[in-house]
């Protein structure tokens, strides 16, 4: 049994396709954030822009959010020393829950070590609970909703991506009497656009299926509180669970979702990846109520964020990129193809300073390889400007399509 | 559809059986570790003794685990802002990869957010890139390292409990050309007993299979530089892949897996549980690398630790306790009831300010439900004595069993 040939052969056809990763080198500066360090290929750190990073609105260095987990830290320590059940639940992961049921309007919330795993164990424990479940999952759903829902064992439906009619016909296809179950995202983080969760709801209402909505792009972006677009567009009350990330816009590290107390109390009762898993550390926990709390009163972030995205898009528009469309904060530039894309950020970080990483197959489908911009409250006008300039040098150099 | 009827049944199953969960709520006194504080039914936070937790070494509260904690949380914030490949691949990453895997003597590491997630991953993508592959389990395999054999759609072929007849006899019964792999952990924490790692290390060569060790319990604890059971018997370099986590021994949290450089690289480049996550916290990282360095080179906390488990056990067993064979620091007294496993654990936290967990099903087999005792270097005789004569008190009042 040759075993390393098979390896082996694993890597070598990551390179045939051009798609083979190598992880950037960095550190970030804190309080200087989009500035960083970068370590690869350079006789001690070089100073980068971030322009690809999902601290989407650089929580990770509020003064709040370090304060909180340097107190943290001196009052309990580094880790949480168990899983929840044995002696790993702190007061702080408990005052984290509350406040996050309570950011979603819901009875319950219940912590994980990350949104992979909060969707993969909800997912899969929810299909275990719910004998014969037939799940409806959007085409464009995130790998650790996949791995959830296959791990499930459910009947699983594909509806394409956003597509009411093609949902609903699936739904009206299946028996009435089975239970039913909507997977979906709320912000699709690659393209940028957003579900009709409403009128998700108005179908999942009348075929009596339940809801599973991933908010992880959209928490403390979006609603006057930062609960997403679910609070956004006033329709948490109808969605029957809502998952999220503390590691994005709340810029710490962690998973959760929000739901009634029922639903909490199985999944914490079932679920082996919530159980048999050391807790989140303290230190995170209470980093992450400092940073939930600070997005529930303030909105400046968001209103930032906002403008900054609306700027580089009109920067990248005038300038003849191929600025993909995207109603929200996430700012794509189509390449197309894996190489190429590999090619532009490498140019860009060696010669330009500026950090953003291709975004290739697996992530999204083939042929639509790109780069994908996450402007934040942190990137002024004057780095969008550098940023536009050092794309239009590189589109000429590369013979690159432009925007009709 | 009645949802929340399913919902209900299923907790109520639970309470019906005697093993629904409460959480404890506490707060550990960094610097003062095993005393902490319970919230739980008082006004206001109670002190105790905690017995129960798997921040083994009290390196979670080392002050070089804090100060390196706190370093980083000063120099580049909170999070790391991204998924390893797409921004959030730091320095501090690559620094603790290079450590772990010097300290398990393998040519790469690679790190996960938890030790879960690391075997869950791992194993999952394993099976799917060595088409046919057989795997032999451990019966008393981790539900982490079970959740991923499952998911790797493999073949699972379950042999007793650290019994090398039964393996051998699985193994020669199937097909000499099938990819194989050995799952199997060290220290298994539930009882304290070790795995006879080389003796499985010379069926895995007669039989051309790769082996997969989880050293979990492990890690930090045996071994002149703590590499784990493997390392005290000389024996990593005959292990195809070493597992572990950051998050007991280590006192922080995350996941790691210790392997040649081609089988780092697949389980990188292919694994959606490494692939698509925030990667680990830098703060988490550098606490982690501060440890592991610390224990590499220091064996005062290993020394401390077997010695104060030999003590309890010594302690216990002239109080004619029924304590479990171990060969381990982890000390188990059989109770052999999940309602008096509660009932016991309760009184110790009300009456005697003492915090151990009662272990029921499904983390033990039914009939074996225990009480489980981390003895670490900071636990004293004095507290041992006193938790003794706990022990003793209850047993009487509730009419236990002693040990003959
Ligand atoms: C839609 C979506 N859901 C879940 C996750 C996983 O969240 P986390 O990074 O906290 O594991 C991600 C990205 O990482 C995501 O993009
Ligand atoms: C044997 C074993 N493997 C893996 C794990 C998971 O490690 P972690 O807590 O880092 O997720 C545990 C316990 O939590 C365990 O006992």
């Amino acid at each position: 049994m040759d075993y390393q040939r098979i390896f082996a052969e694993a890597i070598e056809r990551l390179h045939a396709e051009g798609r083979y990763r190598v992880f950037i080198d960095i550190l970030r500066n804190k309080g200087a954030f989009p500035n960083a360090r970068c370590f690869a290929g350079h006789n001690g750190p070089k100073p980068i822009t971030v322009w690809c990073s999902n601290d989407y609105l650089a929580m990770g260095q509020h003064p709040k959010v370090i304060a909180a987990m340097e107190e943290a830290l001196h009052d309990v320590g580094a880790g949480s020393g168990g899983t929840r059940n044995i002696s790993g639940n702190s007061h702080y992961h408990i005052e984290l829950e509350n406040e996050l049921a309570d950011l979603h309007g819901k009875e319950g919330a219940l912590l994980f070590t990350s949104g992979y795993i909060s969707n993969e164990a909800t997912l899969s424990t929810l299909g275990k609970i719910l004998p014969g479940c037939i799940i409806f999952s959007d085409a464009l759903n995130h790998a650790s909703m996949i791995a959830g829902i296959r791990n499930s064992g459910c009947e699983k439906q594909v509806f394409r991506h956003n597509d009411l009619a093609h949902l609903e016909e699936l739904l009206a296809a299946a028996p009435a009497e089975a239970p039913k179950l909507i997977a979906f995202e709320s912000v699709y983080s690659m393209d940028g656009d957003v579900a009709p969760i409403a009128a998700i709801c108005d179908l999942a209402d009348k075929y009596q299926a339940i809801t599973y909505l991933d908010e992880v792009h959209a928490v403390g972006m979006y609603g006057p509180r930062g609960g997403g677009i679910s609070d956004r567009d006033a329709v948490a009350s109808r969605v029957t669970i809502i998952e999220g990330t503390l590691a994005k816009a709340i810029g710490v590290m962690g998973g959760y979702i929000a739901a009634d107390r029922n639903i909490i109390d199985v999944i914490r009762s079932y679920a082996p990846g919530f159980i048999f898993t050391t807790s989140l550390s303290p230190v995170l926990v209470a980093g992450a109520l400092a940073s939930v709390r600070h997005l529930k009163a303030s909105s400046a972030e968001r209103d930032a964020q906002q403008k900054h995205a609306a700027l580089l898009k009109q920067i990248f528009t005038e300038a003849k990129l191929p600025v993909m469309p995207s109603t929200t904060h996430i700012v794509p530039l189509l390449v197309g193809d894996p190489v190429k894309a590999k090619r532009i950020s490498d140019i860009l970080l060696a010669e330009y300073g500026i950090y953003v990483q291709p975004i290739n197959y697996p992530t999204v489908p083939r042929g639509t390889e790109r780069l994908r911009f996450t402007p934040g409250p942190a990137h002024d006008e004057k780095m969008m400007r550098e940023l536009a300039q050092a794309l239009v040098e590189i589109w000429d150099r590369l013979e690159m399509r432009w925007a009709a």
